[in-house]
């Protein structure tokens, strides 16, 4: 057995007890809360080894910051684990159920998963939270961070784990896996004989190769190329407010747009009004050909390979089109199914967009920013899923869990 | 573009229409029904060439049974399809509903999966079934059969393709792949761009090479290792009631048992008397040591390796164990994760196997053949899912869906 391998062993059996832990988890939450605020400077110190060797390895300042926990963001890991703790417990409700005509009762309920991998990058406050979830649905979790944040991961798992153990409950509840190279993410994507499901967390590149190399089940998560489609029924100020919302409240988030779509008809009374508000952040505009010819020439062009583009940033594509067909076919094609948003005042628009637009957050007047597990009340999320098998848009802890029937009985026989 | 990525991409727009295609899908079920049994000569014209082939080629005899289509066969895939029609339709359910502080107000509704690819083996009804099912839950499916049924295929997706373009409805709604090579189904297991789940139905063999390969979300159905086991506490008559009906009423099929597990108090009572009902259908057991104590050395000794054997034969392996402990950590180590079920009397015993035992449908004193669509009361099945995610145990049409969230407001921005 390979030592990943055995992990994979080791969290089977930990999901074994965890999966009938029922109030015990959230003691374990509350003790890993409490053991990260008492164990912060431990944290801190690792933290500074990562810091230093990013830098010495030439890390952007915004990784840099991504990956630096104070003190203030340790306290934020610790609430966050708090109130995890305070969800209801979704093990053991009871989905559905029924008598068949031979007397058997047929009850259909929520179990955890069982064991989960998580494969991320850089933020070393994915370790706290995403442990937390699994735990609190009686999942066992493999954690895999990025090599950049391997010290601060390290501390904060150890910490945790000690913590679950004094709390009564198998420290193998969190495993990390230390080896940073890709051949032991590799082998994770292979365990499917200790796995039940895969999350990737992180940019495009590593989501894609999980994807294509897992034979364990994945869940897909995060790429947004989202979409504003202003009707030609739009109010033009309300859809210049939600674009300048959508795009330049947090440009490098997955619910942020990418691209916006005018209908020819309000396109010279709407796009002045859109460009003069994102021309106060410096939004660079890539239009269409009757984009530059309403807004000039200032307007770089759009190529095609635009409208496919995630760009997380300060840069927006714009594309006049001659109908809501037109706008719902080019987000049928070029979406990466995350978040859309249609402005219109008539009622017929607003239905046909709704229905007819395959994503996972379909919005009417609204910016896409809403589309968070804690915007729509989920508690927690643990990622937004962008595809349609398990769980679709923002996952709480209800989609860290299977089902089960059971069938009860007085002898029948078929 | 190769053939298969232009069916994808027709199946695609096929989707677009079946997602908001309402009660013309029941029309075009209904249509299906009437065309299969109007040209039940040509499907038969066509399975005897099948039948002519497969008895050249060497098919066994229960091969050639399950490829043969008669006019009574022609008449229960109408049937079926008929009664999938008068089902209710899943696509719009609001699944639940809120108003945040906000005003907007969240609603998640069931919307079709869109493209389903089924990979199936020998039985050419199976295209009529799964073509009707994916089709009431608005999705358009690539079916790719076996070779020995590809003529019987051939007629009756054409047949079901025309009717449903009489009905109004896209007849890329169906597709047949009539590549019957390997290739075939290598090349939409990586059809990630059009196919959102592929479902491969037939022997342990091709839904092992599915899950290993395909990069498309996959529901592993089907692989049933299940077990009976006989607590301490058991009723001996009913255990051997319930022993005889789950293996031999249809030893073939994936909810039959495979492995016996009994408390040692109750073994020298239990086992004679199982051993007499099996051995009225000529039943192989395979023992363990004290099994064979008890029964005799005309009893196989089992192997480590007859633990993990899925028999669909008239052989069950047979252990003795010391605890209900010793029966559930077995399950978890041997099993397929299908159906298990305990024969017991004692209300801590029954309420630890159901709570402890982690398979898709687990039993109290029941037969496991219960385990099934139409007997679950779902009208309906595609197959009975052993993986954790989306789907569990018998999948109806509800499993056929995905979910959307609609969010309407009038101008909030975050």
């Amino acid at each position: 057995m390979t030592v990943i391998e055995q992990m994979g062993a080791k969290a089977k059996e930990a999901a074994r007890i965890l999966s009938v832990a029922g109030n015990k988890k959230n003691k374990a939450l509350n003790a890993i809360a409490d053991a990260l605020i008492e164990n912060a400077d431990t944290i801190i110190k690792a933290n500074n080894l990562d810091i230093e060797n990013g830098k010495n390895n030439g890390l952007t300042p915004s990784l840099i910051d991504r990956l630096t926990l104070g003190k203030d963001r340790i306290e934020g890991m610790a609430y966050g684990v708090r109130k995890v703790a305070t969800l209801p417990d979704p093990v053991g409700n009871v989905i559905s159920g029924n008598t068949l005509p031979n007397g058997l009762t047929v009850t259909k309920v929520k179990v955890p998963l069982g064991v989960i991998g998580i494969i991320f990058e850089a933020r070393p406050n994915v370790t706290a939270d995403a442990a937390a979830l699994c735990l609190k649905a009686g999942n066992a979790v493999i954690l895999r961070g990025g090599k950049e944040a391997i010290n601060s991961n390290k501390a904060i798992s150890e910490i945790m784990r000690n913590a679950i153990e004094k709390a009564g409950l198998p420290k193998d509840s969190i495993q990390l896996i230390t080896d940073t190279s890709r051949n032991s993410a590799t082998e994770l994507m292979q365990l499917s004989e200790y796995l039940d499901v895969l999350i990737p967390r992180g940019g495009a590149g590593l989501i894609k190769a999980v994807v294509e190399n897992s034979k364990v089940p994945v869940i897909e998560t995060g790429v947004g190329n989202c979409h504003v489609y202003v009707d030609k029924y739009a109010d033009t100020d309300m859809a210049a407010d939600i674009i300048f919302n959508a795009k330049t409240d947090r440009p490098s988030v997955c619910n942020a747009i990418e691209t916006i779509l005018i209908h020819k008809d309000v396109a010279s009374e709407a796009l002045p009004k859109i460009k003069e508000k994102l021309d106060t952040k410096n939004v660079q505009l890539r239009g269409c050909k009757i984009t530059r010819e309403i807004l000039g020439n200032d307007v770089v062009e759009a190529e095609e390979s635009d409208y496919y583009t995630e760009f997380l940033d300060y840069i927006l594509a714009c594309k006049v089109v001659e109908s809501i067909d037109e706008a719902i076919a080019h987000i049928s094609k070029y979406s990466s199914g995350h978040s859309e948003c249609i402005v219109t005042k008539d009622y017929n628009s607003a239905n046909t967009f709704t229905s007819q637009v395959d994503s996972a957050a379909v919005y009417v007047n609204t910016s896409t920013r809403f589309t968070d597990g804690g915007e729509f009340g989920l508690g927690a999320e643990i990622g937004i899923s962008t595809q349609k098998l398990h769980a679709r848009g923002p996952m709480g802890i209800n989609e860290l869990t299977s089902s089960k029937f059971i069938i009860e009985g007085n002898g029948q026989i078929r």
